[in-house]
């Protein structure tokens, strides 16, 4: 059964040959789409006439107890069938018998995977948009909780100016609203049916393909049958959607690394999550937030892998393309994993509002502010931008602040400068009078709070 | 005038630094959009009261003035000045004087940056989007041209059944529609302003972001001021949008080779777009298919080279970034160019009508019509392929095709194959049997010539 | 026993970053060398008095009785055990109770990973010699049978001039030569000892690494401990040596492709090493060949995921190291299971003389000798290339070859032309009358063939 | 003179294809090197009697006076040329008339461009090991100078134990010591000779390999004449080389990025080598650093572009290798100019002693020392280990360091501890116990930077 192309050979296969290009060490991730798929092709072969009604009903009920099996984690495949879908025929013809044989009528293993694998991926892309939803809770549930407390934003790993801790958040939110926008558009992509286009040329059996396609919740068929059995794009869009998402999550990890790291000190890991030294008795290290950076390689080296894979390769089917599942199939697996774990963990961040306050007394992060407090006097801001860059080092030479100028060296810098200059000088009350839309202020990031509460509830 | 934060700084910076951090040498590339962007800056600036009816006009006048020189190829840039934003800033200053010194305010190189490049990004995804029109185009033209001629079909590289050429020129389309349905999914992302931004959490001056978006022609605003100065998300979606152009011309490219090498001989090289040797006279090389194929190699490496960039990023600018642009601008100047010639070269490729008659007459490309005829016969389908697969052995045995084989000799392997077996075993005559939606048939291939020469009318 | 840090944590671990965390599912590979090295470590402890008789004695019988169920496959892990030195260590202690507890001495995770993995990779990299040694032998056995047999040699996939078939297959004994001396390269930077580094900073303890180097076989002693733990460029340098052996088998595979293909037919695939398709009778595929192509994709895209890793990470340890392991494995084993099945397969490819000689007919393979023969009758080889390029034109004009051009249209080209021409214009002698070292002429073949069969026997 | 090979087309190539094929906008970089390989080539004809002693002279006079020129910076190159080697051929047969003919005699461009690339390569892999060089010894440089300081080793970014800055330093001298070595591994499979290999084949005139070997100063030649012309593998290992140092300049990158950011305030940029905000007049930006920690993915990208051509490139030479030389070229220039800035940058990086002892105090940098001063006690590891988390437990709940612990808190801890365990607790003097070979010692750190002085200065 293992083999239904021995009709020619005159010898047997080499049994490094059957080792090297099996797949149902791994393939048997498709069990459930192959049933599903076949299910529906039956259905439309009965249809058709191609198939009785008897040969249906015996392969439907098959193929049921087949499903019954895969979900309930009973079934075994035998390693003796090079694939999931030799292996589920093969099952197949000893529960039914003889109709098994008609099930592949006007079908190829080529239209066949090619099915099975976009059923798999459109699910997991649920899956994975799923995910980015909790995830983008939990980003908004911590941002509404510390909405009061304001950090240093950073450019260049400086202090720079301050900022609401939930903005920054937020910058997360909308990283990952890209991604699932982007993962949804991948999607449209997927949600085509290749089944029906036989090995690369159609068939001249009458098959129905919008049938199959209804059967199966497809949007709409694969309109070339030599493009339907060699595309690969879908899995492709996939791993590049999925190493975006890799690469924010490695944007946030890093941020946190940094937060919870000694010399910071701005946010304690929970116990739960974090992991100990097996010399160093004092460690707490950020381990999840680790593999979460690392991993973003994996996923990465995946697409890379795939590209590679592609690249050049001459139409149709060639077996190069059976390398498309492992990776991602890896890569799914993985940046479902990443996703759960940070939603989960991100609540249980702490914050030591103390620390930030005391961050933001250092750095000179109301020296923006100070420029654009001369903009408003008049000043052309390059002219302002000077001008507080001199006071900038006149205070870091004396070893101040500031506030800590007085009036008299301030206004020796520039006469435009009033008394009034000291009210906005504390970078903790700075993020009150950011006036521009999207900007880290109470008002603008108390507004994303809501829309995306309300977005991500629909 | 190079560096405008001099202010606080005692000593000059070095002379390697300032060769290292300079980006003038490429970031010229942005000189139109860096104007435009100012433009709609200092029009909203007046506005809104920061920015007097005098000094609007001057900056207006100046910044039309270097627009035009820019257009008109007369702008030059002094390498003294580290980048782009800050050459056009000092050739306004040298132009209008006072004025100049205004145009910055409440902006940010990083948020000035931001929009440039996508201002840029957005036409050259136009562009893209064009040439991707036209090498469609292209194909359908050839297709239509060519519409009679029946070819082998290949999975792995070997015959597998007679399809089309135009089938196969059309499952490019499908690809090639694919890429630009992406491209422009890309697009809707990256038409999103950052202006207004500031460095990274807004400014405390009332700028008017959403006049600003209009005046520039953008969908609607950056959310986050942080996301916004930080996000490069559409420059790598548009290296991988771009990438998946390259794997599907190398294709293209690598079946063209095929073609029209010695063993195929199916296709003829234009001699205006084949090149010779510099040692031996008889060789006509392909070399456009060759080039063609080995860019891939380079965008791809740009996408992975942004990634890289981006990965572990801490919150927000990093100079990092400033590596997004040469990938950017390379990818985006090859697959231009790559498009360009494809379009271009495709008509002039002429194929042999007697060579393709003749591979259809070996390798048996009727064995899978046999296999079908049976099973319409009544005969399952694994065992139809069976008896199918041991009359291509007999007649491989002994030199002769399938049709060669008598009546009786076919009877021997199933008494179910009639007389009638004899009107399918013709390779040349094959598609117009194939029944199926998107079958390489003349019906479904002439739907499919139609239906794409509307759809990329519009 | 699993996590030996708990000492200070409040709470328990979340299940999620248990199984987040976890390496065992994977690093169980590391079994054998995790128990050479404490092995090794114990005996050292023992000689400079950090561990007793009694407890060196019993926890030496542990470990070799531990060494005895992993070699024999009884050994089992528990999961709950988050990674494979855990797991080995809660084994001694469930066998010889107390003295296990002693055994960690001096030694932190990070030197005792980055120890068991040198030696892993140490092993591997000797096996991928020896697989490069076998199939370099199979080359040069093919290249041997095959001495006499004249084949086109090919650039740009166009004919170009004549070449033995053993000239074709030794470029690949070249190839995987430069791959053995890289890979050699390497294991010399391999073969160097972290163990004794601690966690990062070496130990207060008097331990003697010298000794544990000498008892592993490491040539030397990493040399700083900061560097010795957090160094993974012997992974790195592994990947990118097997990438390119992968590369070097995607030629390989992709010539064997090509000449196993309808349009070339060149060569034959045995049965045993050919698969059939699951629709049409009369394939025969080289899937093996296509999956050592598409494996390349694989192999590469692990070195690219592990460069990713590591890039930008902060001395000293991170746990993002973590992700070294999954890539090496998968790529060693994938690069492993390739050359031992292209050794395997490449005797029992069989070559068509008839084919050979045919090809060699068509394509003006002997223009570049008649250029030749000019420069030798003393024109200048531009010149002399302009008259073989005028005369392949003629010659192709009128369907001929270009002996098949009499004298006097020879003359008229150049009276240069003797009549001895006609013995040069024969592709398939060509090969004889190459004259330089290296060059595809019998002489120059049979001294490779001959040099690397002893080379190889060494 | 552009195209030699024109003498068998019909029709003028294409404008397009001629822009796409063109490579003199970046081969110019090759001239030196085509000027060498033509003039030893030319000797060499000359000797073996292939250019009479008029022509040989002529075309030495005219190479020379070429070379000149490219020296000099006089040499302009048309773009009517399709290459640098068309350019240099063109330009000689403009100086020199009719020999220039002869020059091409026994070449082909596929090994003349070998040739070149191999010298070019070869010369600046020599370039980048004198950089190497240059760094480490700065490298050592500033450890000799703060030999004396103390500072934090971090493993997960997390405070673990003291080590000497200078060890810090020196393991960055052990990764780029690898570096070299590895280059030089590459330098010598580079150092091969492909001239005389011809377009694939090798030639029927009775070339001298092995006088133009000598002269070219290559170790040896390319053994099989087809590898030669298509072997890009040195170019590939080339860039490797260079991805691996650029991975390494990241992580010092990094490192000193966190040392100098306000966090840590541990370094202080130079102004000469730190840049401003257009913006934040307060800021002083590691944009150095960034830049470098960025340009890691463009040498990753170019090595990957690299890897990507050649997979599953058909025997011998095809078009797609002339996408070798750009990547190469970026790689090599972006490499050699990081290195320079990098040896130039660090002696000016300073270190502030006081927030160094003050970083050493918090963390319980000492919990290692005092595990093991109980393991020399006698207690087991494991237990040890566990007595010290609980006392950094109990001092860290109520605010404290482990000094500050009463012997009696230590003691009911473990009756082990000694009052003399208080002079082991202190992080600053704890290198000094250090006594594991290449450990953060005092001692083996002068070993380190003494040995390091010594093989820097052969």
């Amino acid at each position: 059964m293992a083999k239904m192309w021995k009709g020619r050979f005159k010898s047997k296969t080499h049994p490094l040959m059957e080792a090297f290009g099996q797949s149902i060490s791994f393939d048997q991730e498709l069990g459930r789409q192959d049933v599903a798929g076949s299910l529906a092709h039956a259905k439309m072969l009965h249809a058709v006439g191609l198939l009785s009604n008897g040969d249906y009903k015996a392969i439907k009920k098959g193929l049921d107890s087949i499903h019954k099996d895969i979900e309930s984690g009973k079934m075994r495949y035998d390693p003796a069938n090079e694939d999931i879908h030799m292996s589920i025929e093969a099952e197949l013809t000893a529960r039914i018998g003889e109709p098994a044989k008609k099930l592949h009528t006007g079908r190829s293993r080529n239209d066949q995977v090619a099915t099975d694998l976009r059923l798999w991926t459109r699910e997991k892309q649920d899956v994975i948009m799923g995910r980015l939803r909790d995830l983008m809770n939990a980003l908004v549930d911590v941002g509404q909780r510390e909405r009061h407390l304001v950090i240093p934003g950073y450019t260049h790993l400086q202090r720079a100016q301050p900022v609401l801790l939930a903005h920054h958040l937020m910058a997360y939110v909308e990283m990952f609203a890209r991604d699932r926008e982007r993962m949804a558009d991948c999607r449209r992509r997927t949600n085509r049916l290749p089944l029906g286009s036989g090995a690369l040329a159609g068939t001249t059996l009458p098959l129905d393909r919008d049938m199959v396609r209804k059967e199966l919740g497809f949007d709409s068929l694969c309109e070339n049958s030599m493009d339907a059995v060699s595309d690969r794009d879908f899995v492709i869009e996939t791993l590049f959607c999925l190493s975006l998402i890799a690469i924010h999550t490695s944007r946030l990890a890093e941020d946190i690394i940094h937060w919870t790291s000694s010399e910071w000190s701005l946010a304690k890991l929970d116990d739960a999550w974090s992991t100990g030294s097996s010399i160093m008795p004092q460690k707490r290290n950020p381990d999840l937030l680790e593999l979460t950076r690392g991993k973003t390689g994996r996923v990465v080296g995946s697409l890379v892998s795939l590209l590679m894979v592609v690249k050049g390769l001459p139409m149709t089917y060639n077996r190069d393309l059976q390398e498309d599942k492992e990776p991602l199939f890896d890569a799914v697996r993985t940046v479902d994993f990443v996703l759960e774990c940070l939603a989960a963990f991100l609540p249980t961040l702490t914050f030591d509002k103390n620390r930030a306050a005391a961050m933001l007394q250092d750095g000179f992060l109301d020296a923006t502010v100070l420029a654009e407090y001369l903009v408003e006097k008049g000043l052309p801001f390059r002219s302002a931008h000077e001008v507080s860059g001199l006071l900038v080092r006149r205070a870091e030479d004396t070893g101040r602040q500031l506030r800590d100028l007085s009036h008299d060296e301030m206004r020796a810098a520039s006469p435009l400068i009033g008394i009034d200059v000291y009210q906005r000088l504390d970078p903790a009350r700075t993020p009150g009078s950011y006036k521009t839309a999207g900007a880290a202020s109470p008002r603008s990031v108390s507004r994303a709070l809501t829309a995306w509460r309300k977005r991500l509830a629909k």
